[in-house]
């Protein structure tokens, strides 16, 4: 197949608050890369942090408007221009948001996902994936099985760093898991601590949420305040609030271990870091799970991760703008909002 | 040798800012349990903590007065009753302060320093070694080898916990390493750091800290404002101050590990947790050392940990209330005051 | 409850090659010990080992005859000298293998399952189970809640083990785990290792084993040769044949780790450690799961391991001598032979 | 600077068991490429291997000849086309022997080290370094600092696969370290081990190799059949033989870490993995330290790691053949024989 030229149509935040449609020309050819015609594209809190110009990245400049976001998405392969054994016109992928620069420090130690001199697919340094077109290193796509559909795929983005936070934190069978915040994260990581054995109770602010995790594979729910302190071997922080982070801390146990997914956009008040140290917890900063993307495909395509309960509607691209109304104001429950380029989607 | 009976000296906290010496009757033998009698103990923040009642242990009733204070001691063992391989008559030793339980969940797992049910002593459950005798279970004690003096053993509790956080944040040869506070615990992991082959930067509040600090391995020293941010592969968070623990977070490099050890009383203000998780820090909370006696004895033995430049002044146990005037008004450097029970001391 | 006096029944090794049955004295109180009536024993490999004189403790003296084994048992508490907060009269338990000795370097380090100056229950150093009492050190003895019954529990000693060597190794969800062996330990790996998220399969010489296997959570079955090599992420060595020790290596993927719990009695022919290295591949020996037993019981009362299915027969200590010639000739599937000292069984 | 065009000298084995030297053409301009001027190559036992088509490699038909082999080079770029942060013109480099493949499934996960389809400089799917000049993907380039001169910096390819070995291994600061082998692998080990605090004893057959061992930190030097057994924390294997693999087993203590570099090419005859299990010994196979060679270059920088010890010889390119048998037949102590292609070498 030969790479198409031409324009193509796009969402944009075309300034801080407005999402638009535009008219871009196609990413030209490229070696190592190869271009990639959208299926689907998810829209998170980061793209609403992008929207309402919160993010760190808008804030200092990184972030170029009008912006294409897009970060969880997938996709078809239609040129490539790269590796003979990378993926080939075709294939059905989806594409890594880290693209680590391989020549820092922390590249050079293999530790990709703390890259240095990071770009981020669609927050910074690269065009996102709401858009007809997108091109991308080879060696920053993952092949996807035919069991996992391009909706489901659009999950994997986000389960990659859940994959990366059970697998740092070590959940063992029969462990106390708890789960902090029933969001996208929250309720992947029900699931994966489920299935790795670990006995999960959800905790939130959000009634649906906690159903939606119930029926994932929670074996209790609690609101924050009704869950037991010091009496979880791990904890996920899913939540991103900073309470939610105060929260975790405290339902570890003597020697528990906390993996720390969510951000905090404020200071945690109150953080009590002498029960910390008398408690014997460890708290890991978990950074993006670059490293996972073939084993959570594989999950998605076993079925040890479920997707679609997560996905609370589909809207063709041309209503970029309804779906962050919708993820901002609408949700409930499942809180993953999908735009699709199909046709007729 | 035979289990000594009648009445010892010893100083006790009597109430809460007092300071007393008192006579008690020599503890009784038990199964398991050996006499042993004390060379020097150590006075350290805990015991002020104690002294000034806002320790937590006082708070909440576990201390009953008049407390015999002293957790940082060495001894010589004047009878026995217990296991024949353990210490003998005329043995020198120091003794363990966590007195765990063996069968709760945690000791069950060979976590003993995680102990749900722990007694401490010279803190709560136990007396403490502020007195002629003290009586130990033989498996609390460990033996001194003859290199390791009487008063530099009173080191070896410090110590041990120092041990801990190198061996769990795990510095490596050529490791960027900061020590924030240089008392007692800072300046142990300043040396411990440097022999591990690491490059240590002190940072304290101290200048005759510091200076210490540096005479004893660290290449450069800082003021905590001074200290250049996410730099470090491992910070040991050695001050126990609130801010102490937010320096370190800051001083840790992208994908960093703080080892937690002081207990900061106070709620550490302005946390930013975000900042943690994007920059893939991990924390460890420190909780005592108490698998580590062996080599930390050795570790002095060799003279791969100094104590002798920390020590301050040494006192006889009369002068009791002066160690603590002292050791919250007079310190300058060197952190540690000892009590001597020798003759003539 | 009284410490009941008088004699006993037992089951012994009188000499290498005979079983008997003997009148015992029941052992007399001590200070920190319980009596415990047994209620049902194993038999084991390592029984026959003892039997046979094979065993490295009969050939260095360290077992005397006549010998009382058993070490894979549950029983009731009768009385108890010891902690007010372990097992009471009454209590239901199982005993640890491993009695270590608290004080030498790896206990006082919190890794008692290295000990330098071990006894092990039934072994040597301590009278076993087959007999009507045994009397354990209170804190060597775990509670066992009523979900699980007293011949299930007969199983908790191998699996410590096995939760040990799936913990050493790491089994993540998706992990692609083999298990070489599909006698007691390797139908428990088979279990928990698929309730750990991996997809296991087992490697066997016993048709019917392998199939016990595949009916246990094993996805795919294999005679050694048929295993495809440089394959899975996590092996686990369970035949304890030097042979199924090679296969192990042969089968870890690059990368892989191997958990070897089975101890071979000859020495590995042809071993290629060149392989090993080039490969990238990490052996841990597994020297027994003392630091698990709470686990172990908890996934046995949840179901999480079934024990039923690995029991072949139930005979009384009467018919010990059966019992061995059972296990050494009669088995087929279903490894596990228990003797039972309950009325009437 | 331009790219040069043109021929180059260069030493080739030209089939098995014939080092000759020959004219080639300069390698051509590549995207993502630099050219470097190489100024010192080490030959090394691979090499050996590989001129007498012993090595795997040559076996399987991974190598054609003639063969230019090589990979422990220094060098000075002199053109690339890359990246614009990459090394550039008149930046001493070193280049990594490994070529990772990036998109295989341990590239993925971040585990290069483990490519499952690799290439490697000078030994197999890649021109090695004993030419004029050698082209290298520019981010498998480490530039050097001044303070690493271009012949020590030949060390840096073997030295970084001991700093993951170590680092693999965990040596802490008074933990006793066998090194076995005192081959380039082990003085380096030895070196470093010293330098973590370490207590370490080198075990060797060559005596003017253990008399350098301690004249580069080793406290206490043995031959295989004298060092004692069941004795050290850590033990590397670094001889490459058979026996030195058996020794090493032989020599970690109950729950010690081996850490195998060495890669025999003969089975080790009477492997006990029963010890192995009884012991608790863990076994890391070690493959390559991609990760490492920031740490090293900078460890070479401070002086922590001393190249020049090991440096028996320096020659010029056209001197190759002598080289070979040089390092095949006159070693004694210091191992290393280095190829200069420098003006008047
Ligand atoms: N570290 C990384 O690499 C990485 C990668 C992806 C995402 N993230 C972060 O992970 C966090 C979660 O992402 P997401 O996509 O799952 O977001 P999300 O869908 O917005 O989910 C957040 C969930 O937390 C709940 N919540 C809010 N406050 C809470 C509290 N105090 N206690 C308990 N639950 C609370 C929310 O309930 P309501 O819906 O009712 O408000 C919601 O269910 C975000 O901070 C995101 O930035 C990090
Ligand atoms: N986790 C455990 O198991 C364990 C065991 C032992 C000790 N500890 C804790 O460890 C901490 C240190 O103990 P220690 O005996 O070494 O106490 P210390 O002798 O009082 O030392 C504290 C040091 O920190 C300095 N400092 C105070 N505020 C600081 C700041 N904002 N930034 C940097 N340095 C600051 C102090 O300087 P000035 O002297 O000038 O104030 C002093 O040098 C205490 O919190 C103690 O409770 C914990
Ligand atoms: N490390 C520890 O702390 C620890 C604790 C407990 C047990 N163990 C050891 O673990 C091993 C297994 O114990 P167990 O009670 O499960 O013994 P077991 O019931 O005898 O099981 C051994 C199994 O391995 C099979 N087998 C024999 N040769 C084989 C080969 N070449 N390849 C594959 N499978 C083969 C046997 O088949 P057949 O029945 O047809 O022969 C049998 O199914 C023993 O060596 C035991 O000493 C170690
Ligand atoms: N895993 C990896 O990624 C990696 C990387 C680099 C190298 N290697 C391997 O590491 C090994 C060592 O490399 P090297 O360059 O250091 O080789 P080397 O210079 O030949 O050193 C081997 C040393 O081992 C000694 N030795 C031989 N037999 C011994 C025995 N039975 N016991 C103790 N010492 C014995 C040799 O003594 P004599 O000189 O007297 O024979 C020599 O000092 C080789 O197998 C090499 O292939 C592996
Ligand atoms: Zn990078
Ligand atoms: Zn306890
Ligand atoms: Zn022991
Ligand atoms: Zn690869």
């Amino acid at each position: 197949m030969t790479w198409p030229r031409g324009r193509m149509r796009a969402a944009v935040v075309a300034a801080p608050g407005r999402v638009e449609l535009a008219e871009l020309p196609i990413p030209e050819p490229l070696p190592g890369h190869a271009l990639v015609r959208v299926d689907h594209v998810g829209v998170c809190g980061t793209d609403l942090e992008l929207l309402h110009g919160t993010a760190a990245y808008v804030r200092d400049g990184r972030v170029r408007f009008p912006h294409v976001f897009g970060h969880e998405w997938s996709g078809t392969v239609v040129a490539a221009e790269g590796d003979p054994d990378g993926p080939a016109p075709g294939d059905r992928v989806v594409g890594q948001t880290m693209l680590a620069c391989r020549s820092c420090a922390n590249c050079q130690r293999g530790r990709r996902n703390l890259c240095l001199r990071l770009r981020e697919v669609g927050l910074y340094g690269q065009q996102g994936a709401a858009a007809e077109y997108i091109r991308m290193p080879v060696d920053s796509l993952a092949t996807l099985p035919p069991e996992v559909t391009s909706l489901d795929a659009t999950l994997v983005e986000p389960a990659v760093t859940v994959v990366a936070a059970l697998g740092t934190a070590g959940v063992g069978v029969g462990d106390r898991v708890a789960v902090v915040g029933t969001g996208t994260i929250g309720l992947l990581a029900v699931q994966l601590a489920a299935r790795s054995g670990g006995h999960v109770h959800a905790v939130g602010v959000d009634p649906a949420g906690l159903e939606l995790a119930a029926a994932l594979g929670a074996e209790t729910t609690y609101q924050p305040g009704a869950a037991p302190p010091d009496a979880y071997d791990v904890v996920v922080e899913a939540s991103g609030a900073a309470a939610g982070f105060a929260t975790a801390l405290r339902l570890a146990a003597t020697g528990g271990r906390v993996a720390a997914v969510g951000v905090p956009t404020e200071p945690v008040t109150g953080f009590d870091a002498g029960d910390l140290v008398l408690r014997g917890v460890t708290v890991y900063g978990i950074r993006h799970g670059l490293d996972h993307y073939g084993t959570t495909i594989r999950l998605l395509a076993e079925g040890a991760l479920e997707a679609k309960p997560l996905i609370h509607a589909v809207l063709p691209l041309e209503r970029a703008a309804e779906a962050f109304h919708l993820l901002e104001h609408g949700r409930n429950g499942a809180p993953k909002i999908i735009l699709s380029l199909r046709e007729g989607a």
